[in-house]
């Protein structure tokens, strides 16, 4: 059998340069680089968290290109995960910088982690210690 | 600034035996472990290619369950992607196994890649050489 690796997730995004901020200045991910593609008439930029091994794409079509289909987050993606140290510390941000909390968990074993949601409506679930 | 990791990719799917079979049969994935999840009524399947450090969560919830809403892949999910050793090897082994190839790209220095669709219809990028 052929060989596979899982090497990046690529998420479609309305504004990349809403994005970009989101995900550098909310979730701190480093921005790895960005390119226009010329054939598929879009713009890509690649994120990773400073201490994390995965790579997360954000592809961003022009009107006009086939891929820029009538948008609608759908359910495909159910989530973007992230660890952090301290979930009180992570809410404490994300309310001083108007990110809203979607939803919140609490884990059988008194575990807890909580949802966001990026500026397309993505959820990302913040997981980590009290 | 708290500090976050990327962790992995939560996918939502309709039928999770189906998926596992995919991602395990169809591109080479090892199951790291598959669990019930009371509270959100439904359950999840981690998996890793591999040589891969990033890991695709499968996430299905049963009816009745308040995440069990209608399905619709839509593009927040652009697509996940795969490095593979031979593109050719690869198509050889999708035909035979009944996967089409939904979309197809040569790159500006002759690079090539394909996509193909999960069960569910998220499509899946295949990088790597001819």
């Amino acid at each position: 059998m052929a060989s596979f690796t899982f090497y990046y997730t690529g998420i479609r995004v309305r504004d990349l340069d809403r994005s970009v901020r989101f995900y550098t200045e909310v979730l701190g991910m480093d921005l790895a680089f960005r390119m226009k593609i010329r054939r598929q008439r879009g713009e890509v930029a690649v994120l990773k968290s400073p201490r994390g091994k995965q790579k997360l794409e954000l592809n961003w079509y022009e009107p006009g290109s086939k891929y820029a289909t009538p948008y609608a987050t759908g359910q495909g993606l159910d989530h973007l995960a992230f660890r952090t140290g301290s979930l009180s510390k992570a809410k404490a941000e994300f309310r001083k910088k108007g990110v809203k909390v979607v939803d919140r968990y609490m884990g059988p074993k008194g575990g807890e982690w909580f949802y966001i949601a990026d500026p397309d409506g993505i959820w990302i679930e913040i997981n980590g210690a009290k």
